[in-house]
Parts: C-alpha cells; structure tokens; sequence
C-alpha cells in the first residue's frame, strides 16, 4: 500500500531561458533529486525576471506542493529580483541575513571597494530564510520553509542540492524499469495499454526513437510498490514475447 | 515607436520530463524560432500526461497569450492524450482529420495489420484542427485557431516549426546585443543598473561565468528598437571602459 505522495513545484526563473539564449539543464537536475528524495516534481512554470509574475507562479505551485524550488535571479545585478518577488510573495520583509553578510565581509574584505551595497544584496534573504550552503561557491541558496531559492548556474545549484540531501521529508521513491523494443509504438498500443490497465499501481510511458535506420520504443513502467514493478514488467515482457517482438529488458 | 508585443504561451506535456529521464530541448528551439517571428515567449509550464492538469495550463497561457504552443503526447499509445486534453480545453469534440487519415491509410497499405484503431488515434484532431505538415516525419501537427499542437521529439517539432515560419503575425523581432566582460558582477552592478535606466527601451541581462579559473559575465542588451539598442551598448561599453573593464563587445 503506498503512503503519501510528496509533490514539488519548480519556478525557472529568467529572461535568458524564454528567449532562448540559455538551454535550461536546472529541470533535469532538479528533478533527478527529487526523484531519489521520494519526491515527484509536479509542475514546472518557466517565468520572466518579472516580479509580479514570480510571485504569481510562486504563489499558485506552493499552494498546490508540498515544496517548492526556484531556480535563478539570486546573483547581485538589477536584473537579480527573485529574493524581492519571493518575499512579496510570502508577504514578509527582505532582511539582511547575519550569516551572509559575514561571508560576503570575509570574502571582499581584501578586495578593491569592499562590500559595496551591490555584493551586500547577495545577503539579503525573505525574512525566516535559513541559508543552504553549498561547496561549489560562496554564493548560498535560500531554505524559507518549504520554499527552496536556488541559483541558476546548473553547477551552483548542484552543489545546493547536494548539501539538501537527505534533508527532505519524502515519500516511497518512485521505481522505474526500461523495456526497450525494435518496433512502431503504434504496433503495440493496444497491448500497452491492456498491460497498464491489469496493474493499477503501475504507469506505463512509451517514449519512442529512430535510431540507426529503425523505429523503436523504450517503454517505462513506473510504481512505489517494487513487487507491483516487477510483476507489470513481467506481464509486459510476456505479451511482447507472444508477439514476436524483439525487446530488451533495461531498455535501448 | 514600439508597437504591438505579440507573446506565445508554451505547455510541455510529458511525465518523462518531470521525472528527469528525458531533458527537453523543446523549450530552446521554441523560444529562439519565436524570437526570429517577432513574437515573445511570456511563459512555460511543463505538467504531467494527466489531462485535468494539460486542461488547466492551456486554459491559463491561451487566455494570457496570443499565442499557444504544447509539446508532446500526440503519438499512438495509451499515454497520448494531448489531442483529447485541448478538445476539452476548447469544448470541441475529437474527430478524426479526413487528409490525416488519408495520409495514415497510404502509409499503412502494405504494412501488417494496415490502419488499426491504435494507428488512427494518430489522425484525431480535436473540431477545427488543421494539419501542420513536417517534411522530417510523416505524423503532422495541429493547428486549431492560435494553438498549435507540436510533437515531443525534438526534430519532428523542428520540422513542424519549419512549416509555420513567416505564417504566424509578429511584431518587431526583439534585438540583442551581448558584451563580454572578464569581471565579478558585482564590480559593475550599480554601473549596468545605471545604463539600463537610462535607456528605458532597452533591457540589460547579466549572465555570470566561471571559466579558465576567471570569473566573467555576458551583458546581454535587449530591445526591439535599433536605435536605442545601439546606444545603449555604446554607453555601456563606455562606462565599461572608464571602469578599466577587460570587455570584449559580442561577448565570451
């Protein structure tokens, strides 16, 4: 019997990944972590660096979540609003962050201009906000509840995400097992779908391909419950093995 | 003078994007292929193959947009359900397109099993629909009204987008500029919110980097006036240079 299922939203924020400019790499990562955390990533909103639509998007995701992370718009340039947007969003007041104004003393303290008001906004934080450090650069993430503020250089933000590790209350994590198979998806939609139905617990996703000259399919069967798994994928290796299809347990 | 500012909303559908297995490249190619027909891309949402949730962001960014793009879940499986979630979203019923039929019914005439039930699936349009044919596959998308239904395969939508280049009604293309600079952000944050405010037409990105052990960013000017954006990148080249700034205009 599966417990709770723990949902994410995630608020990509930035004018460079709408237009183009930037190849988004944060969903993925993010949710891969989430996934190990026992968490599904339920909704993603992409938005500009706009704070009436941060907020906007904030607000609806981290009502319908258990959690909610952003991601980008926490460096020290004009364009950089996500603290702002998030406290209007949460209806609190930015404060400096004791904490990071130390590290951010430290760290310009020997450098030309010192802490000029421009670095010292990279210490403001929604009031409430705990830091979330992370190894890759000085620079912290933001834990404001269950609101998670995040930078949007991928690499800074794994380095967040490792340091949160563990730290999330989650769920049964969601197990998947590949099938891949030589053949037009349309072949074997009836059988999909007659597969799926006999196992309730399970989801079946048919993701095809055309590679080397062929058509295939990987299918990816989805479900906390391990012997439900197994049992779904069984069933769905016996129907293509009836139909003579040349599949591969793992995936192609 | 600016005119009018078209936008496009974007909802990507697809669970596998959501659990992290398959990064999506849909967005980039979207969103630059916009630009080029001077329309915005104003927001993305990506959800799950679940239509209640396909219904709510497409209602939401078709309401908020002039435009509306979805990617994926228009193949032949069970976990297709994109055509049935839009119809319900306008409050058409599905049926079946008579040239997309005809295209299936040649493409299925020497194969086993000919056109089946689970190969029509992919002729269904929700009332209205027209075909957006691709020259990379055979399955084309839809058009109903300012939606259009795009593939999830990237290349198929490719091909799609090819299709619809110079049909869509856009305003001024949205200019850029980029200027590269070999310092920390925070040494000329209070200088680009300078030149950013006085150039009202104009909007100025920062994107840090960190490369060959220097830290560097991209100013990235915006605007749809090729005047103003002009002046802007000279005066932020200028005050770069009375800073003693390492810049290289285009960028790094």
């Amino acid at each position: 019997m599966a417990g709770k299922i723990y949902t994410a939203g995630l608020v990509v924020i930035g004018d460079e990944i709408l237009s183009g400019r930037t190849h988004d790499k944060n969903i993925a990562q993010i949710a891969s972590w989430l996934q190990v955390q026992g968490i599904r990533l339920a909704e993603v909103r992409v938005v500009p660096d706009v704070e009436g639509r941060i907020v906007e998007a904030v607000n609806a995701l981290r009502a319908a979540n258990d959690y909610l992370f952003t991601t980008g718009g926490i460096g020290p340039t004009h364009d950089d609003i996500t603290v702002d947007a998030i406290a209007a969003a949460l209806g609190v007041p930015v404060v400096i962050h004791p904490d990071a104004r130390a590290i951010l003393e430290r760290y310009y303290a020997d450098k030309p201009g010192g802490l000029t008001d421009a670095r010292l906004r990279m210490a403001r934080v929604p009031q409430g906000g705990e830091l979330i450090p992370n190894r890759m650069s000085g620079a912290p993430g933001i834990k404001v509840g269950k609101l998670f503020i995040m930078a949007g250089v991928p690499h800074i933000t794994a380095g967040m995400l490792e340091a949160l590790t563990g730290t999330l209350e989650g769920g049964a994590p969601l197990l998947s097992e590949t099938i891949g198979c030589w053949t037009a998806e349309s072949e074997v939609a009836d059988l999909l779908r007659e597969v799926e139905k006999a196992h309730p617990e399970c989801q079946i996703g048919s993701y095809p391909f055309f590679r080397k000259g062929r058509v295939g399919a990987n299918f990816v069967v989805r479900s906390t419950e391990a012997d439900q798994l197994a049992a779904c994928v069984d069933a769905l290796c016996a129907a293509l093995g009836e139909e003579g299809m040349d599949f591969t347990p793992g995936g192609i």
